[in-house]
């Protein structure tokens, strides 16, 4: 049985990350870059978006966490990617790998399962991506899933305990699991779909959450609280738009304002469980 | 003589989209990736930005429509955008060409014209790219036009005979034209001018509308609804900036939502004619 | 001591931007292109983000200022901006050197040092990323820096006499240095580092004002305009965001707008001094 987050875990994490301002070392898609580094100061983290071979290597050391997004894979970026997350490991730095459109296409799904080699802190997926991760022949439609998480939940939890990481698959319902325990954050709203970048936002936003954890389980609590702090966030800004007759270009400039804004009162306020 | 394209058959396309969610494979310049997914799913259809080589040449021919825009070309994109637009035609799928600064920059330049004979959909551009790539000695200013539309649409008939393809040449008139029969669309706003990429997120829903054409006739119908619906659009979204007060930037998260909340009445009421 | 800018003086810069509409060749970091294409419309400048080797030599010697930010450099683009640079240079064209991240980062500082033998117009950075470029040991924590400008003033001096360049060190004060002469601008407001690419927008804005300078004294206060009408901007935006009690998204948003709406008795009211 999945157990949902608590409001007090999901705060203590938060209250974490607004002490520490973890660096989070984004290797993402063209397409979120500036969306995400915007995402992350709001939520008041500090984004660095360090790409070239040398500079990628040196800096997933220093950083607080480090996140691999596939979304726009291309041959340069792969290799620079591959020597920032052994650099990471060595020096002992949680990495996220977010597999957009893994199963969709075959260079970036080749590329993501050797990465599952390496021992990812946490895969964030969607449905489709982490069903296909798993080895089922999901297939996404491009970036989307066109499965709930509901049906990713057993694939979720087999390919946590093969590749020995954490994997949290979100969706209407976001499920957080070892592949022993699992945790559920029922928060969220169907706008946060019609933005470009919310998941891509998400992963990277995870990454800064379990740099403040000091264990795996922490880890999977960190990056629970992370998922709830995002979902919050996207009802608020939804029921703001919706509330003026506005659609999701204000959906997405009310996201950022809310995650700047959030408290733990409201996270208190908000949580379902 | 230019004939308006009636409200009828914009919202027939209009419906159309909204009922088949076409997938977009936009390969496009790296200012307006986020912009454009943005614009497409607010207005209903499904982005997906693939880039490598191998993954674009397998994503055109699963996609609905391609989208080649070349405001940031480099080596590697052009070789991967050729291999897409070949995959796209071997499917039979529809693509779109942008011409950015097409006629100012010489390798783009000398791109485009040989792309020109792969048989483009539509080529979609503003009046002095229209006026470079039909063999005229036009120059815009960067990514701008220096001309009007009037001034390009001789040149834009027989750039569409020539190329065997239908050419949107879009400025405060759109005119979109096989070189015989002509569709005006009148509709649009200067602020549409002051935001990146408003253009070239417009190709890319000509992209999307296209797919639902079954033949030439219908594809031209489908460019000009595309270009009537992002216009009546743009018009909202500045009737309420204006109104506030407001300048480029709440006209850019106004645009998104009037994409999204557009329905028949709205185009009825609005087009003009 | 350094000087206040006065008023006046950035009056009669802004005048000549509107006036003149200058056409930057922006060759930046791919988190921010969009962001900046979007300030420089916004403020009445015409961009243009042509990257390509060949092209980028060709557009630098049309376009009226060059920017090179190395925020996310990789050595394609750094072999480009280098022709960029040479090309600007011959043809009597001003350029500005964004420093991102240089003294954390080892390729970007080893290419930006290079730079400095190049005539930069204006080198525009933060306090560490001046620091580090004029040789003492400091470090930013990724883009951010760690230090404040009164802390780099005499490092940005004697950066601005070895490069013979002008300096603008910006943060809380901006000062805008040749070695000699220091001009000081205190507007501005702590919003402005909760959006990413404030800076790298404003590097953009001096190349467009330097571009309207006869030399270097006016270089120096065309440098300072941009300075103030930037901060200037942002304090109107801040002011309305937290009228409204909203955060990051909507100042961003605010912040064009608020360039674009910009006037001469704006300028007048808000200027410190």
């Amino acid at each position: 049985m999945a157990q949902f987050l608590s409001s007090q875990t999901t705060i203590r994490y938060w209250q974490r990350v607004r002490a520490t301002v973890p660096l989070v070392h984004c290797m993402t898609n063209n397409v979120v870059t500036n969306w995400t580094a915007n995402a992350l100061l709001a939520a008041g983290v500090s984004p660095a978006m360090v790409v070239e071979d040398s500079e990628a290597e040196v800096f997933a050391a220093i950083a607080s966490a480090l996140l691999i997004n596939v979304g726009t894979l291309q041959t340069a970026q792969a290799q620079a990617m591959a020597k920032a997350v052994a650099s990471a490991r060595r020096a002992g730095k949680p990495w996220v790998l977010d597999p957009v459109a893994a199963g969709v296409l075959p260079y970036r799904t080749a590329f993501c399962r050797g990465l599952l080699n390496e021992m990812p802190t946490v895969v964030r997926g969607n449905p489709s991506e982490i069903l296909a991760l798993a080895g089922e022949a999901a297939q996404g439609r491009g970036a989307d899933s066109t499965h709930g998480s509901d049906e990713a939940l057993a694939a979720a939890k087999r390919l946590a305990v093969e590749a020995k990481t954490i994997v949290a698959v979100t969706g209407a319902t976001d499920y957080i699991t070892d592949g022993e325990r699992t945790l559920r954050v029922d928060n969220g709203h169907p706008l946060l779909q019609r933005v470009t970048g919310t998941g891509c936002s998400l992963s990277a936003l995870v990454a800064a959450y379990v740099s403040t954890a000091s264990d795996k389980n922490e880890a999977m609590e960190a990056a629970a609280s992370a998922c709830a702090v995002f979902a919050i966030a996207g009802e608020i800004a939804a029921q703001k738009a919706l509330e003026r007759s506005e659609g999701p270009g204000s959906f997405a400039v009310y996201l950022l304002d809310a995650l700047a804004a959030l408290d733990g009162a409201t996270i208190e306020r908000r949580i379902r469980s």
